[in-house]
């Protein structure tokens, strides 16, 4: 990871100077994770710009970024998971489905999403998951649910929920011997992940990834090509556009957990 | 791994009956680990029996078993340092001293000893440790301390205690992006392994090991092999040697810590 543009999309200004590009009323606007949308111009550090294909429809392909990325990539750069194998989905949001997707591209035979809202499993069927757990119908731990659908555990687990009890579960939930869990999800400050370290002796892999270990200059060109080479489909996360005019419905529609990703539209 | 075995080993019985092959005045005996060694022939389980290098001294190869074969498989096998990079080794018993084999085997640059037996630390110079940490001799957690010695963190670290701080220690020693802990000791049944989640997020893993993840009957083999070619160092871990009647004095100069490895003599 880059601590050099880390350190400054934490601080919200460019690298060269300290200061930022924006202004409103001669007040400062601060640069958000280094690349600063939502304007029809933009200044980036050369590192936050990568260059791809221009054949590439960029109302489509916009979407691949934090999250879609960061879902995909936990499961096909991270996970690995092989051809046939069985994978735990936890969390069925964008990025979960993404990490779902990146399941499907693998040729994962079972793909098992958990999610506490069953309202969420239709549309991740979409994505490839063909088995689901609601923790909330079961009165045991999800993780021995899981072990016991898939004789002992699940080869991998990506986690996408943010919750150290998905965490654990994710963890607690893969086969013995060489299960490999993928935390994905970004934890509280407060949490603590705790499990018995007899999991670890038993020959099990805790992982975690920033941004599904892509290193967005260098890799985002060929995740493009993935869409371009019909892949990695990218249509179906897209479940709403809006104009810039109305850029709030779109932050209802996400809030309200109703769009996967919503395009917003510079121009009408 | 074979639970078929393990299971079996548990019970101290043999497989195909259920039944011990041992006795003292009526009384079974049980086997212990599968093996039943400290007789002069003893009965194994085939899954048990390796055959190795007929030409192999077994007054020495006797060491590569447990202890020695989980400490540098959880290096060679499990961490897999890169020639040139940094290893921290927590616990510096037959075990540890045998993870630092494997990382001075792995052509590791810098092997950090941590323990709290400062005493430790000059023969562990013969296993490859060229840099000491104890613990006691800081006032801030010893995770800190490598982290300033090795800029942000070392690239492996592999956990020989049982102890769950050090575990924890371990995990949070290794640097972001990269870094790898490998946790070999056996926790207690009470431990619990706590750690922020935001340590996994950063791209570390952390995987356990059992027997470090040899196979016995296929890998010991070539392990016999490593020694025959005098790349696996074996004669520095025998520090002792007693005759089975003195047994007891083995017994002692391993809980006095005063043994690395004390070989017992069947006949004098």
């Amino acid at each position: 990871m880059c601590d050099l543009l880390r350190i400054n999309t934490d601080r919200g200004t460019m690298l060269s100077d300290g200061k930022s590009r924006f202004s409103k009323d001669g007040k400062p606007i601060y640069h958000f994770l280094g690349t600063s949308t939502f304007s029809e111009y933009t200044v980036c550090h050369v590192g936050s710009v990568a260059k791809i294909n221009p054949a590439a429809p960029l109302e489509k392909v916009c979407v691949l970024s934090c999250g879609i990325c960061t879902g995909f990539g936990a499961t096909v750069n991270v996970a690995k998971p092989k051809k046939g194998s069985s994978v735990a989905i936890f969390g069925l949001g964008a990025v979960g489905l993404a990490a779902a997707e990146g399941a499907r591209v693998s040729g994962a035979a079972r793909i098992i999403g958990v999610d506490l809202n069953s309202n969420r499993f239709e549309e991740a069927k979409k994505f490839g998951v063909n088995e689901f757990v609601n923790p909330k119908d079961h009165n045991k731990p999800v993780q021995e649910v899981i072990a016991e659908m898939t004789d002992g555990g699940v080869d991998r687990s990506v986690e996408c929920t943010g919750s150290v009890q998905a965490m654990i579960s994710a963890f607690e939930c893969v086969h013995d011997g060489w299960g490999v869990a993928v935390l994905v999800g970004v934890p509280s400050k407060d949490d603590a992940f705790k499990t018995h370290p007899v999991n670890f002796l038993n020959e099990r892999t805790l992982k975690g990834t920033f941004y599904g270990n892509y290193k967005p200059r260098s890799d985002l060109p060929g995740v493009v090509e993935m869409y371009m080479n019909k892949e990695l489909e990218v249509d179906k996360f897209i479940t709403h556009s809006v104009p810039f005019a109305e850029i709030n419905k779109a932050f209802d529609l996400m809030l309200s957990g109703q769009s996967i990703r919503c395009i917003i539209r510079m121009e009408d």
